[in-house]
């Protein structure tokens, strides 16, 4: 089940340069991993802000808040969640 | 280069129905076609909306606008553009 | 798997009286079936509007999709779709 | 009477962490008490965001006022009260 | 039991001359009935609008949703619905 | 004269906790004052957050001006002011 | 007593010419009347917009209503009505 | 040349009263000057709220930008600038 | 003196088409004199819209509004205009 | 390629104010420098705000993005990215 997923990053500026360094390196093995497992279907940059855009696939709309609610960068972040479905005009439709 | 694209359709009520449908028939076979070619690299549904979500692949944002202004449905959508790029944690940039 | 569901409608005024009411007849059919069902779990008006708010319980968002979309009043429906997840502090969380 | 609440919770990120899970502990007794005395009939959590939705079962908008003013964490939320009626298309009013 | 509503007023410019005549005179015999039963408590014309702020005086929310979806002018009204309880500074919490 | 006045309040946390009390205790002074001498002709709270709406009744803009920034709590609050006029269905308008 | 106030005009496109030509010249010579009279007291153009930004001083706001709703062009105008008071660092509060 | 002008004032909380008030007299000072040499033609308080709406006469946008640019208070304004121009109802179009 | 202006282009659709074909001649006809005049500085399409952004040079505001509001499509454009100044940093300040 | 960039400037009021200089003047070092080599095509200031408007000439939305996301002044930036094509009615279009 696909879900079209935008994040808005917002780290604090007062944040300990450590624990920050610390928190973008969790956030950024964890979305490998994600990939790597199939989760994190898609994941892009959107240009000139610190934002992203990407679709998740999961089983459940559960599993995906377990996912995004995990996330070490999850207090940071604004999260706008879409649900998808197949187009009817997609190739996967019109094999 | 990636652009993400949403799209919200609106065709008028008062559209003469044989128009409507050929209207839809040629926007499909010009959906499939661009995504067979490569260019629409992505298109989804949007969950209980006549909307779809997706990635334009192009050589330039000329081209882009190119294959939009020249969609079959055009002047009855609502189109926002995002340009993307590379996410410093996707596996692309990870190998 | 759960999905709160708000509906504007907005019936085309000029939209012929016998029409109208196949159309407001066969959605209400359709609802009443579907809260049978078990799909349509919750729905409510919203107190002054022409809107109401509802929880789905579906198998899959490709599901929830399939349902509003072959809604009778599908085209003059404004449809917002929210996923949603067990919260750690209901009942059900901690039996 | 049933009213549509949607709560967003924005706790400060500086605030004393004993403090903090005192707060979030109340939060969730306060959360199970009133679901059990009916009070909070339903109770999500929006997928991907510190927020929920839920409805409440009350004799009066000021019995509602004062469970919502008198929640712990009421301070740090963000909250939208929303009327609701039966529904004629639902289940109990086409019995 | 009190909730606050404002009205925008919308009729549409191609009504029946008569036909809108006729719908404004039931709303202002309705308007003054509810009045003089003591649900409409309180209302208002905003200056400078075709709008009106008001104070409904209830004894559910279901029974405002009779009373507004049955106003005349109910088609081609907007309403906001603001449920109210006392201030803990108005004159009524301090005799 | 009646303007419709609608105040949302945002105390700041660090604010001193004897100053906070004082603050709203002369607040609230001042609300009954004000409402004693017929200035301030209705006050209710809104269900569910740290907000009122309510109606003055001043000789002019200016004195509005005066009593709005003059309330105690006023550099915490944000305000909006509606002018408002007799409603040509009000009873007032038709004894 | 001042208020300023913006307008949106918003002339359908079907108007009849001739009545569009009439309504146009009403309410241009209402509004130099309105002028002279001292109520209009400053009226400019929006650049790029036909819209209008102005100040009336009239002796209510009841006053103000009545002007503005017999307005010639009032059915379609958007209104913004903002009540003005004197500002402390004006030169005539610092005669 | 007129360009309508709105400012909204937030001093932060935790300046220097010192420093605030020479902020502010200086802001009176210049405001002052501007409305004496015919700059600022028109200044007015915006009631209920710590904001002004005006009229600046100047040369050029870029006076214009100079100007505000300069005002003490300037950091810790929100400005929305729109040019305007003469309205053809106005008197002086129309002598 | 520059100004960016944004321009939304909305012809309705039962515009006599050869009525649409003679206005959007015109309409190119004065976007390129205005262009070769030096006041029409830059005109950009906006990607995947019907819309424009460009830049004018003129004298006056007054000379703008007497461009924008005489444009063939003038009607049915909503245009947003901008002033602008130098920048200090861009290239004819830091010669 | 075109890209239309918005930027408003927030710089935090307690930014150190000799790390405030530097960042000021690598950033304008930096547009001077992106002005000279052709990649930052047009830069203008919003009149009145601590704004700019601007267009980039890049080869990719790539470049575009590793250009904004190294600019000295990113963090304090809230940027705005609208890709152009050249309008059917420009100069350039029509030689």
């Amino acid at each position: 089940m696909l879900f079209h997923v935008r994040m808005d990053v917002a780290v604090p500026r007062d944040l300990d340069p450590a624990e920050r360094r610390a928190l973008l390196a969790a956030e950024k093995a964890r979305a490998l991993e994600l990939q790597r497992n199939g989760v994190w279907r898609h994941l892009w940059r959107v240009v000139g802000q610190y934002s992203n855009v990407g679709v998740f696939d999961v089983d459940s709309a559960d599993e995906l808040h377990e996912v995004l609610w995990n996330l070490p960068l999850f207090p940071y972040l604004t999260i706008q969640v879409t649900p998808l479905t197949e187009h009817p005009s997609a190739l996967s439709a019109n094999p």
